[in-house]
């Protein structure tokens, strides 16, 4: 197996001290310019690579942070970090990626592992956007920012996706092609987005000078089977929807289907929007399906930058609710912004 | 903002020197037992911890391991991501995760960037096992691994999941339900998993002295609209199947989407099994979805594994295909193991 080469075969090679072949790859001390040269040659050339832990040990800071992630890499979790590590690689920042699922005392021990090897912050993200409790570890006033999850901890700096103005601007534009017996169907109660999200829908028909207390709001579970069942609910009643707002693409997909069974138009005789823009499920949907993007790639990416912003020494805390935006396919009858 | 506690902090509150307290926290050295017990106490109360990089720089080890991702943190990588990282934290080793997209560039970036932070070992994975070319840095004898992705690299060791025989698993477990007339529907030739699953649906016909030349396959994309017009197709003609082994759950859900539109039942008429147990389609599918799993958690795990050996200075080359399995729900008409 070959070694990597270190400084003592620099040195060798271009005749000169360790000392002088160190000073020479650091831009430090007084050395001939000639001899910088020769050394910096023979280092690229045999292929030795500053050793960036010593570098760190020096400096306090370690160019790396560590993630921890209740999502057991879920699909939330995955936009985010992608964004993130997008972000932090521009500044040659390196992540960490932790799972402590929802284990405490395994969040602990990665928290503890992430300290040990002096992360210059932590970033706390989850499968869902609702409270949880603060890192269990006293992590010493280290730059720390919550994502698609929040704390209690007024201490701390929370990035969450506006839902309520999300549900918002989808239950507009069902408002906007023409409709008005709206119905929501979402997901479990406990959700706090599943609140905001119906929140954002009664809001949007209080603005528009319809009576909320006349839309059906049924709330159930985050699956295709339920979208079905809530759809044949609403199709029970004399006067059935013309409308849907979905609290999430699964549940649209289920609801787009069962109406299809029935024989409805989607779009011509009911419109559907959804809410989380998973593509595999939004695109593949007959007709593709209208619907709420949470951003998240771009939370990823202003986590990452905020983040920065705390190791570079600017304080920041509070809660921040980050814009949707709806991504217009066919299952509403409006046509896609060109 | 409070500081991180030094062991200065410690050696002045147990009334020692700092080279005593080192001492202490260490382990080494010749100390009084209740000296020791003094400043291991002060450490714990005021939340010291050892800097781990200096320890690190020491060993030469920094319990670091890299992960190249050309999958964008896709949802073939996660599970894959999730196994190593259960396995390596066991060993409290730290996973870094790069994401190189598909540009050359931005890999060897990374890699510099890990090679700097002296990693331990990095593991390459990929959106498809396909064959890819080695990383473009030389990584000096660095252990390496790839999963879910292979290269030309005889020196390389590569993990990927057995297509082949995951596919006669599926196809024998239609002849084992009694199903004669099997069609075959699948993804992109230009996949290697595409040739493989093929090759394993042929062997298991001719190990049940079936003639493969009269059983159709139909290579097309991997979604639901392909999997519903090949479905089509295969109706088309005088003889349609009485079982169909789709390439992937995508292609699964579209042909049983499809069967049910057209009036047939399943299983009762047709058995269908899919590939991939990704389990928003698979288990959403009416009814859910018979498929085979790749076990990439699993399959992750066992890299860690493997890094750890290499690590440790066990070498091993060469390219291993880890075992799926077949994950029975309902749609192929037989029970589930009990």
């Amino acid at each position: 197996m070959k070694t990597r080469p270190t400084i003592r075969d620099v040195a060798q090679l271009a005749g000169v001290s360790v000392g002088t072949a160190s000073k020479a790859l650091t831009e430090s001390g007084k050395l001939r310019p000639e001899t910088r040269a020769r050394v910096r040659a023979i280092a690229k050339e045999i292929g030795f690579r500053p050793n960036d832990l010593a570098h760190s040990l020096h400096r306090g800071q370690s160019q790396t942070v560590g993630v921890i992630s209740t999502d057991s890499f879920g699909r939330f979790t995955m936009p985010i970090m992608e964004g993130l590590e997008a972000c932090l690689s521009e500044r040659r920042i390196s992540v960490i990626m932790c799972n402590a699922t929802d284990d405490p005392e395994r969040e602990a021990r990665h928290v503890e592992t992430l300290l040990g090897k002096r992360v210059d912050g932590i970033v706390v993200t989850a499968r869902r956007a609702d409270r949880r409790p603060p890192l269990a570890v006293d992590t010493h006033g280290l730059p720390l920012l919550y994502v698609f999850s929040r704390t209690e901890d007024p201490d701390a700096l929370c990035l969450v996706p506006d839902d309520e103005s999300g549900a918002q601007l989808a239950t507009a534009h069902l408002l906007g092609v023409g409709r008005r017996r709206l119905a929501h169907i979402t997901g479990p109660e406990r959700f706090e987005a599943v609140r905001l999200r119906r929140a954002g829908f009664v809001n949007a028909l209080q603005a528009a000078g319809l009576d909320p207390g006349a839309a059906p709001v049924l709330a159930g579970v985050w699956s295709e089977a339920w979208g079905r069942e809530a759809l044949d609910r609403l199709f029970a009643s004399a006067q059935p929807p013309d409308a849907i707002f979905c609290g999430n693409d699964l549940i649209a997909r289920g609801v787009i289907d069962r109406l299809r069974e029935r024989g409805i138009d989607v779009p011509a005789a009911v419109s559907v929007v959804g809410f989380d823009n998973w593509e595999i499920i939004a695109e593949a949907t007959r007709p593709p399906l209208t619907t709420i993007d949470m951003n998240l790639t771009r939370l990823g990416h202003e986590a990452g930058r905020r983040l920065i912003e705390l190791i570079d020494g600017a304080p920041s805390t509070g809660l921040q609710r980050m814009p949707c935006s709806l991504v217009v396919r066919e299952s509403c009858g409006a046509r896609a912004p060109t």
